[in-house]
């Protein structure tokens, strides 16, 4: 399948590492990250999102962290006198979650005081920022759904492949109740565990239906990568087997694992960056599995490429104001001209990273399967 | 609570890292370790069970890998004029999982080559040995049980926590059966993701029921730890907080959310090394609880100390042949001369680490709840 990606790629360029205005006066509260390895002090975050370094390089010439002011080449950390390694980021962070590593002399290695998650096609240190709105991913005194891990088999793949279920607070309490199903991807270089772990999605969801502000449904993640594409060389992405490995094996897998609504009007698919693109191609190519589209961070629809399909009843675009919000915000004005229940959410001081995922996916849930 | 943990401490040695007798010729079959991160080409195992590392270390002059002939320190790579350091373990390692880590010019970091695993309080690299017996362990064409991720609250310790329970294959299709659980622990410095991840005990189970082995059962899995203890110092460990929350708060929310045989008989405890201990402790101090007890290089059980309760219908103790099995086997004797079913298990050619632990479970899980 061919698939024009020029516009795509263009909103693919990775914004996260983009510091904000730099303050005069760096306030010393900071705190260690919630992303620490337990019982690690570094790195640190302060109040006004600064990120603080601190790594035991003895004999060293040179650490330089992965984050701060990109065009600068990261954070350049200062070595001291007993062997530890420390610097400030320029400028504080954008809200929320940030990949990076550490360049010592050359090499590449993690943060030993950070944990790990898995972007750019390897697991990568991370670091959280506080946020203004981060109660809304907290893991919170509510009533908490369950991650599921299941193993599918794929005959498409010739392996046995991985999912994460979430299944709302309850699910487990009724032997009857049947719950409508989305399906999300996560972005290039990521997998299954993007949007569990850097999403947070499911605190979010417990949280939305601990407050009454989104009906309860099932979400399924899986690997959404089964050719190698390097960064860059997304122009080479081939969708067939993917689209396979989703409608054909795991959407039958799940349907009979779990009490789904199995239909196309209990059936959304949605996904970021390169998952965006994946739900655009297979949303398109198989209207009468899914009912509601969303891309987040990863592309457009437009009135022609949907005409003459059965109609989708929601479709959702969003991205960080860092990105291309103009771009959404006139894709949407198209599509709701054209008679479609078209919805865009743009996210504040946010670009191509999780923190813009998040609350694109807070506001898409509460408008997921609302009619039923 | 005050424990004599003296026996327990010596047999915590640790003996992971130490080689088997080194053979003269080195069998050029090195492949990429399955515990590699995707795509990445080191570290390598051959057939006969060495290790080859290779780091990427410009300017480094000092590259060890904490593996190989333990009392020598390790492996110490050797730079090249490329900037990577390449060694291999002076001898054969033992079978099955190690935990590792890189030291750098004195500074502690990961491979970034291979997968990260919870040991030691930190997540470390970790490296898979080729076994004789790894398909019992395998990820095969089996039907597979899920393994859910849940939060439970906890007034005992103020937190909401984290523990992961396997449910056996087709657990999700009856509305109505219910199964027997087995309460499970990890070792000191690990945490609840060990047994799934280093343990394998998810697949392990699956290989088993597929192959009708054994009979089907929860595992729940939990952290352990809820006094911060540091390596050495087990003798400051106290059980109180941990009890209280395995015992008065997890029990009730795995009775409550999964479909459980809720009484003594349907119900287990097990643990691996500071688990054993745990698990010791426990049995003793709440026997109306558990009917089955499993210590895993964990301890052993007295007939003294079980006279006057209510007799356990299991005790199974194991450990790897280069502990002490001749205390396990002879603590079996004693329990069995007194009338208690006991039962002694000895894995061979392994120490203080996983591959003891996974055979050992094996062994156990057949043994479980086969006459209900």
């Amino acid at each position: 399948m061919k698939y024009q990606i020029s516009a795509l790629v263009v909103m693919l360029v990775i914004s996260a590492g983009i510091c904000r205005a730099q303050s005069n006066t760096i306030l010393e509260d900071f705190t260690p990250a919630v992303t620490n390895q337990p019982g690690q002090a570094y790195p640190q975050v302060n109040s006004q999102g600064y990120a603080r370094f601190r790594i035991h390089a003895p004999q060293a010439d040179s650490v330089i962290v992965s984050l701060g002011l990109g065009g600068r080449g990261g954070t350049r950390l200062v070595g001291g006198e007993d062997g530890f390694w420390t610097g400030t980021t320029e400028g504080p962070m954008d809200e929320g979650f940030h990949y990076y590593h550490l360049t010592i002399n050359g090499a590449l290695f993690n943060d030993p005081g950070a944990l790990n998650y898995y972007g750019s096609t390897r697991w990568e240190s991370g670091i959280e920022i506080p946020a203004h709105d981060e109660e809304f991913y907290a893991l919170s005194d509510v009533p908490h759904g369950q991650l599921v891990q299941v193993y599918f088999p794929s005959k498409a793949t010739g392996t046995v492949r991985q999912a994460f279920v979430y299944t709302p607070p309850g699910y487990e309490k009724s032997a009857t109740t049947r719950y409508p199903v989305l399906y999300l991807q996560h972005g290039w270089g990521e997998n299954e565990t993007a949007w569990p772990k850097q999403g947070r999605v499911n605190l979010i969801m417990d949280n939305l239906l601990g407050g009454g502000k989104a009906q309860p449904f099932i979400i399924v993640m899986t690997y959404g990568m089964t050719n190698e594409i390097k960064w860059g060389h997304i122009g080479e992405f081939k969708i067939d087997t993917f689209q396979t490995v989703l409608t054909q094996e795991l959407i039958p897998y799940i349907d009979s694992h779990f009490r789904t609504v199995n239909n196309r009007l209990g059936r959304a698919m949605a996904g970021l960056s390169m998952g965006g693109m994946e739900t655009h191609m297979i949303t398109l190519a198989k209207p009468d599995l899914f009912s509601k589209f969303a891309l987040l961070s990863g592309g457009l629809y437009t009135p022609e490429e949907l005409s003459g399909k059965v109609k989708p009843d929601l479709i959702f675009l969003s991205c960080g104001s860092r990105e291309n919000p103009g771009r959404v915000k006139e894709a949407a004005t198209k599509l709701k001209a054209a008679g479609f229940n078209a919805v865009s959410y743009v996210s504040d001081n946010t670009g191509h990273e999780f923190q813009t995922w998040r609350r694109s996916f807070y506001h898409l849930a509460t408008l997921l399967f609302v009619n039923r």
